[in-house]
């Protein structure tokens, strides 16, 4: 793309050639995608023996990110891992995804490119393709409003209502690390390229702005039924563990000292003077699973899921619903464990 | 719902007491609709002799609606119509929707419950299910984001690629009332209920507010084949038709004479003393069907149209793509017809 291209007004280039080229990054059609981009709507063969799970997710600047700690790439990304991992949290194949974007008038066509850019890399990762979408201007902040299809077995599905009390509480990956690499963002605005910062930020921002959506791990737990409820965490652990609770209807007790963090969280806290604990607890935006397994099927989940390498860790164990949820503190005092999610309706 | 309870902030409410409210003027879950709202995802049975039709549309204030010619219930109707005539237009059957809304933080609860009453009642209409969403504040404007979903037969699906040279170019209703309906709002504001206006302003006003999908009639084409090719006008006759031209790869000659216009909006524009056929040829938000028709089937078409009751009216010829879109004046004289569709990246 020529410099002056790049630098071009969106309002100057034309919807339909903008649509062409946005579409290029993502998985080509393939036989089921019978009608894509471009008529009234996206015409798509769905196997016979599948289900459809769909999910809608909406991104505000100011409110769900901000130009000053992302770019318009990163961006694009973390909003298709959000899509991504709510797909996997059904234990479901992401299949397609449509993009309705409103932009403010200022936004310059390079901008736009990195923005689906950013969208088609994990697509593209897991083989989804872009099928329909609307643009628009905006007199004010920029708006991104994502839905995406995913395909699965009958009988198959993970949901966040099977929970029973005895289960293992587990999780993915480690905790904190996205928390932590917003507060370094925050303080450094102007950070570069994420490949020249050092360790332990560099590790801590990329899974803030380039975080892995879990679908492998997700499929491993419907296909061979492992886990008996699953979410993704994108409130952080202490709210997303209360809506499992609540569609299960059951209790949890959190073992504080089992929570799994990562050398870079540990390194990054201790070189800040800050606990990281809160991070861990509270953080939104991991995009791990958060899942439960029966006693009976620990050692099976254990073996699988290390045989596919994906870190879990028993954090807690599933109690009766008037419970409630807690956590057992590493004094080994036990509390209510309150809720610190960010609030999206809150001033 | 007490006046204090409408009074209240969204924000004081919180999300998921304010999502059961919401969802409730909406069809009931069928028996396909294995999981609604409140899990990551909705996960719903697809039956297997039928495609998927999918669609998103984007609305932002100030830039496709504005609060001082529609209030939240509109907003939601329309919105709704905009998306059931995309599936419309698709010869399907409309299935589910999602919706994603940012609003800003001073939007009283009750007029969220206005704009989501205005989703339900077209959506109610015909059968289709709210079965996810997102709800974020927003520091700026409104935005709505919905995606709507539809089921179709193999092979019955109407596209905007199939008109040939020779076919009959036909619409459905009556063209030019939604833009007359908004040049009376834009001056008239403060109009109160649409039942207490005067006829002609009455009919003008409804169908730019509250337009009709023509989902019957979408349904009818595709089920007989009796339509090559269909599109929604959305953004006006004179754009529309350059879309199906463009995909079909064919060229068309419009009869002026032959646009059809209600007793109403005749009787209006010769109140103001306006020339409406401005308002035919490019007003958007019509909503109605363009649909091309072989010359064999136009007899069947008209019988089934008249029938059903949904008045079609023949326009125009489909031509060869070298003459490009033209229009046939009244005085005989032939010109191209250049779209004056609203444009959304203009400034």
């Amino acid at each position: 793309m020529s410099p002056s291209r790049r630098q071009a007004l969106v309002s100057k280039i034309g919807e339909f050639p903008l649509i062409r080229a946005l579409t290029r990054g993502f998985s080509p059609p393939g036989p089921r995608t019978l009608i894509g981009m471009g008529d009234d709507a996206a015409l798509l063969a769905h196997p016979s023996s599948a289900h459809i799970v769909i999910s809608t997710d909406l991104l505000v600047e100011n409110i769900h990110f901000s130009k000053h700690t992302s770019s318009f790439f990163d961006l694009g990304y973390k909003a298709a891992v959000a899509n991504l991992s709510d797909i996997a949290a059904m234990g479901a194949i992401p299949t397609y995804i449509l993009v309705a974007v409103a932009l403010p008038s200022h936004v310059r066509y390079g901008d736009w490119k990195d923005l689906y850019r950013g969208l088609s890399v994990p697509c593209k990762a897991h083989g989804v393709q872009l099928v329909g979408g609307d643009t628009s201007a905006s007199h004010s902040s920029l708006f991104l409003a994502i839905t995406i299809l995913g395909q699965v077995k009958p009988g198959q599905t993970l949901t966040r209502g099977g929970a029973q009390e005895g289960d293992i509480i587990y999780v993915s990956g480690s905790l904190g690390n996205s928390a932590a690499g917003l507060a370094y963002l925050t303080h450094h605005p102007s950070h570069g390229k994420i490949s020249k910062l050092r360790q332990p930020i560099k590790f801590l921002v990329r899974r803030h702005l380039q975080p892995t959506p879990r679908i492998e791990l997700g499929r491993l737990l419907s296909s061979r039924r492992l886990a008996s409820s699953a979410l993704d965490l994108s409130d952080g652990l202490s709210g997303d563990i209360q809506h499992l609770c609540r569609q299960s209807q059951v209790g949890a007790l959190i073992q504080e000292s089992s929570l799994p963090m990562s050398r870079h969280l540990i390194a990054y806290a201790s070189e800040v003077n800050i606990d990281p604990l809160p991070w861990a607890l509270h953080g939104g935006e991991e995009y791990e699973l958060l899942f439960t397994v029966s006693p009976k099927k620990q050692h099976r989940l254990e073996l699988a899921a290390k045989h596919l390498r994906i870190p879990t860790t028993a954090i807690g164990v599933i109690t009766s619903r008037r419970s409630g949820v807690q956590i057992v503190h590493q004094d080994g005092k036990t509390q209510k464990l309150v809720s610190q999610s960010y609030v999206h309706f809150s001033e």
